[in-house]
């Protein structure tokens, strides 16, 4: 059925990854083609031994195409996609751009695989902060029930794009070699400093980062009694985004249960042994398609509370490794 | 009646920071002396024009001495406090040694001032990740009791003395000169990542440092039924801790009450304009002797929740200047 692939925005920085997890996967496709913006056109890629130039992102470019999995702005995601869609192609969205359309389902491959069947043509990833946190919730969830959530995010410079780490690492350079640098993607200097917003202002002080971990989080569940509050901050790491997590769950869900229910969970890897020092970190967790969890204790504020730590790579589970799970979803089919 | 001082710990990243702020201050002593480990003994210092030697911290340093402010790593807090305080020396204590002795008073000045004239020669200080979430709290406090508190930290190299500092700072450096790099103080590499651990395994899953934010505050607000849940994260930033702290309180605040309770009170400055992108960074704080807050939003997942985002200097605030300020209280007395 999907016999044609195309892969949107190959030459982002998470475009890189899925053309690297497609290659590696045991994903089979009759074509494939990689398109960009102008940029990018005229670059070649190397894909399975084979040489590819980089085609322009072009309505046009749908024509035959079965299946796209693209990672764009969000505004670039809105004007073509529909163009693909109406060539008959079907598209896994790593945007913002419709993920909160109620025709869109909005997938992790582990939370609700049964939703991505019911597309209409397209299907989105999350949002990076959010995929990493909910795929955790979910097994409390399924046994507790989750009534609510308390997330501060440690939010990665590559979250931001290619832009993001370049200024990261050349701001920091200059930081240390006490020469000016101009930011170009963070509105503030990121070398050894906190910022303390991702996104612009959305609802009710809170930006549109944090209340896409709100919304998208309830969408994917398929709950919206789950009151949640983020705080979402960008950090001077150069990859993987972090997260404490609190969740008050209906029923009590003590430490040793939360370990093995985590632990039992496709896609989750529990690092939790404090007094050897062993816990995930961002430099541990990158290049890895899991999502990291540990330092797990009983909330000591609340009578179900559950507190933890969560870290995952961005560019993979939180993007590329997601959409490209979904491409595997759909291609394997719905679960019987 | 105090006419002597002695600076205990006068070379360290503290003592440096206490020595300036003394010398900036009007506080006036016929006597001044400075002591530090044997290391230090030898290296001078200039206070008000006049040069000094470092003395090396002995019990018999303490004689003639009336007031002491000490900033030393616990052990050594431990071993010379009682010997100054034989001497009829009156402590002021950065370290963690005494603050949860139920003879030693846990003071900020803008907290629990009457608590300073309750002493028996020690009065301490409190941690730095713990001063500023204080002082933010007290307002909130006096006006709608709080009742819980939701904090994760994201605290800087300096929060671990000289050492975390150089540790930071040569460790980026060969991190983007890709050479290999020791760290010494702390247990993972910090360049572009972030370490959940600050002290060591103390209660229940939690860490010395994340105790201390549960107990010293209990102590410092005189209230027990407070119930708080702290991770403590140490962050790639050279100074200045950051935290992400949510209230719920018995009595609703309103961001707008909120904003005016923090405003009014003394040693907290507001910088809350997101849309212009104003909130407090750890760049901005830095050489700051006040406690900052932003990001004031209504918590979307309780009542009567308020979240924030509250940004000190840790060496001064949370250690430095709070010191000080007890050094002045105690000679300025007892308000009538």
């Amino acid at each position: 059925m999907f016999r044609s692939l195309a892969v949107v925005g190959a030459t982002g920085a998470v475009g890189r990854i899925m053309v690297e997890l497609l290659e590696k996967s045991a994903l089979q496709f009759e074509n494939i083609k990689f398109l960009a913006s102008k940029r990018s056109v005229g670059k070649t890629l190397t894909f399975r031994g084979r040489e590819y130039s980089v085609e322009e992102l072009r309505p046009e470019a749908f024509d035959g195409v079965d299946l796209a999995v693209s990672s764009t702005p969000d505004e670039v995601a809105r004007e073509f996609i529909p163009e693909a869609v109406k060539r008959g192609c079907v598209v896994v969205d790593e945007s913002a751009a419709w993920r909160m359309d109620p025709e869109v389902p909005l997938v992790i491959p582990e939370v609700n695989p049964h939703a991505a069947f019911r597309h209409k043509g397209i299907i989105a990833s999350p949002n990076c902060s959010t995929t990493q946190m909910v795929v955790a919730l979910k097994p409390l969830h399924d046994y507790g029930r989750v009534k609510r959530v308390v997330v501060s995010t440690y939010q990665a410079a590559s979250g931001a794009g290619v832009g993001g780490t370049k200024d990261l690492i050349e701001g920091t350079r200059a930081y240390l070699e006490d020469r000016p640098y101009q930011y170009t993607t963070f509105a503030h200097p990121l070398a050894f400093n906190l910022i303390p917003q991702i996104g612009s202002p959305k609802h009710a002080g809170y930006t549109s980062e944090e209340m896409k971990m709100v919304l998208e989080t309830r969408k994917i569940m398929e709950d919206e009694s789950i009151q949640i509050c983020a705080t979402c901050v960008r950090v001077p790491v150069a990859n993987s985004h972090s997260e404490t997590i609190l969740v008050e769950t209906e029923k009590k869900i003590t430490v040793e249960k939360a370990r093995e229910l985590f632990a039992s969970f496709p896609g989750i890897v529990v690092v939790d042994d404090l007094p050897n020092k062993k816990y995930p970190m961002p430099m541990d967790c990158t290049g890895r398609d899991e999502v990291f969890v540990g330092r797990i204790r009983e909330d000591l504020s609340s009578p179900n509370g559950l507190v933890f730590w969560c870290v995952s790579d961005n560019l993979r589970k939180g993007a590329a490794t997601n959409a490209v799970q979904i491409v595997e979803l759909l291609i394997r089919g719905r679960p019987n």
